[in-house]
């Protein structure tokens, strides 16, 4: 299958390229290096450097044999997007190019625009693109959890049916945003179900919980080939931060009182949930929705697994219930629905002392690169 | 009350100066002169001619005695909404200034981005503005029924209490919009909640339907005064097209069926809606949401309306059953509430045989303006 990767330098992209062509799949990937940019801006370097796309490119298929193809630009601007679609037509397209932190996007004014803009016009420049040039490709687009927020009923996977005086509809299921990065998620899926009844598009919605983790089957021997890793409050995800600050002596932040819970899963799985909806795409007309996670904590049992590994490791790690800079409940209901990537055959790796302990090793070796400011913020939602 | 109407070179943003300041309030317009340029492009100039802002505001001043205060630039741009904002520090707003037309937004990629970029930024902008100058102030958006479509349970005033698998909770009432245009409506919902919940705004969201009509109290003697009159496919709403229609023996063009119903009203009621909403504010931190319209019908039902008063001015009208370019539902349950408006006093001016006449002799007056070609275009949805 030729899979094009948007966003293909992030986190998750790399990770992804490597992962479809050691699979066998043909890859290309398209990046402007905006998320490289703004951790330079506003001081939250990743704990490792890593080689741009092209050198990735090159070591990745020097180990391995498999070749990503690389293309380099802004999406926004559609002779970007057109120039990448008339030269790789893909079977489907992953779409990550999006800027993905929560705390970035509440940062202030200018942020908040470009969030909003990037994100909405990539994602329809990308429809306009698969409308032209390949109107039967699968797109696969990462969505959030965060964009269902914390009902006071159960989650369903995307959709729901109601009944109401009497009658009886399906729609997608209420959405109701934590941040205005995920609110920004929720206007793509209003976009995207908008073209999927109007032109038939073929998408999957991955519902995705924050992701953990840097080892994948792919890059276990070779540095240069592992994900950006973030430890700082506005590009770093939870479990990620905490075994940093283990690592360093930092106490770790809970926001208030640490009861709010999310669905998490493994960066391996991240990379499984994508290809086995590849490999098994939605129907024409359809915009089919996976809630993208394995398993959920609240922030206190994020914190207490960690203590615990780092405490085996004689770290004495401390835990901080700090005042919550973000606006958003602190103890309430969670119940959300998540079977259907099980279904197509998701073997999840779950958050045991096993995977911390791997985690944390391979940051001990990074512990004198850690920048103990870069941490906390205290990015205000208000 | 110091009102700020942007958008105030619209159908109905000059129209809504002249009321409120008729009505002893203070005003200041700000516009673009967008919808001017994108009827000259697609070659679907208004009826007749309209005087510009400053030159408007001049001779409503020499008849009423009224001053509205005028801003010219482009609400896309930080610098002007910052500009606006700290020469007119409004206790409310009216947010019109919106690319307004369904067809225009399907018509190519280009329209599309302009829609959306256009909607979209200017809400945030003002969202920032008024956080930063005037967080009391009442922001009055205009909304549209369209962003509900056609669900098959009865359509409430924008909130929905779902109970679920035994548990219960208070949503957005479900949208699923039917062009682009009214999809960007749905993303202005989204993110004025967001900021609503995080930053106590003061928000009513006026989910309005098509309006017809041309006079106001406020213009009958001067046509100088009279609003933008679009009769053609792209910016022209279907009563109003249908009774221009009517004068140049042009057979009304009933998309499909025509059994498509919605909910109408009438320009005088759209000005006293949107004052009766800036004279009762939404509380702090509230989406009050409002569906704006006064009675229902099916497009059938409006051709067969202007066809007997055609006829009652020996005007011969056909009615052409097309085939709808849209993709839409031909036949379906509609039952919307309609109830807050009322509760707050508005009076309806319904659609009878007299209001037909009322508009249907004022564009006899221009009969021989009327260009044909520009009355059907067929923009496809798909």
């Amino acid at each position: 299958m030729r899979v094009l990767i948007l966003g293909g330098d992030g986190y998750l992209g790399w990770p992804t390229a490597m992962h479809l062509t050691a699979k066998g799949h043909e890859v290309a990937v398209v990046d402007n290096y905006l998320r490289r940019r703004l951790c330079r801006e506003e001081n939250v370097e990743p704990l490792f450097d890593v080689p741009n796309l092209h050198e990735r490119a090159r070591i990745w298929e020097s180990r391995s044999g498999c070749k990503v193809r690389v293309f380099i630009g802004d999406l926004r601007r559609w002779e970007i997007m057109a120039e990448v679609f008339q030269s790789f037509i893909p079977d489907a397209i992953v779409h990550y190019a999006e800027q993905p932190s929560a705390p970035y996007s509440m940062l202030n004014r200018r942020a908040a625009a470009l969030t909003l803009s990037n994100n909405l016009e990539i994602t329809a420049n990308l429809i306009f693109a698969v409308r032209e040039w390949c109107p039967e490709a699968h797109i696969v687009k990462l969505g959030t959890m965060g964009e269902y927020g914390t009902p006071d009923i159960d989650i369903e996977e995307g959709w729901i049916d109601i009944e109401h005086k009497g009658r009886r509809d399906r729609f997608l299921y209420p959405r109701q945003a934590g941040s205005l990065y995920h609110t920004t998620k929720i206007m793509d899926t209003d976009l995207l179900w908008f073209y999927v009844r109007m032109w038939d598009l073929r998408v999957t919605d991955l519902m995705q919980g924050p992701v953990y983790g840097l080892v994948t089957e792919e890059n276990l021997s070779e540095l240069r080939l592992f994900p950006f890793f973030n430890y700082d409050e506005i590009f770093g995800t939870v479990l990620n931060r905490f075994v940093v600050q283990a690592v360093a002596g930092y106490p770790l932040t809970v926001y208030g009182q640490g009861g709010q819970t999310r669905g998490y899963l493994n960066i391996k799985d991240t990379l499984s949930c994508v290809r086995l909806a590849l490999e098994n795409p939605a129907g024409k007309g359809e915009l089919r929705i996976f809630n993208q996670f394995t398993e959920t904590f609240s922030v206190n049992q994020l914190a207490e697994k960690v203590k615990e590994v780092g405490d085996q490791f004689n770290l004495g790690v401390n835990i901080n219930h700090l005042e919550n800079p973000r606006i958003e409940k602190e103890d309430h209901y969670y119940n959300p629905a998540h079977s259907r990537l099980l279904d197509l055959g998701l073997q999840p790796h779950y958050l045991t002392d096993r995977t911390i302990s791997e985690i944390l090793e391979k940051i001990l070796q990074f512990k004198e690169r850690i920048k103990k400011e870069q941490i906390f913020r205290k990015i205000s939602w208000n």
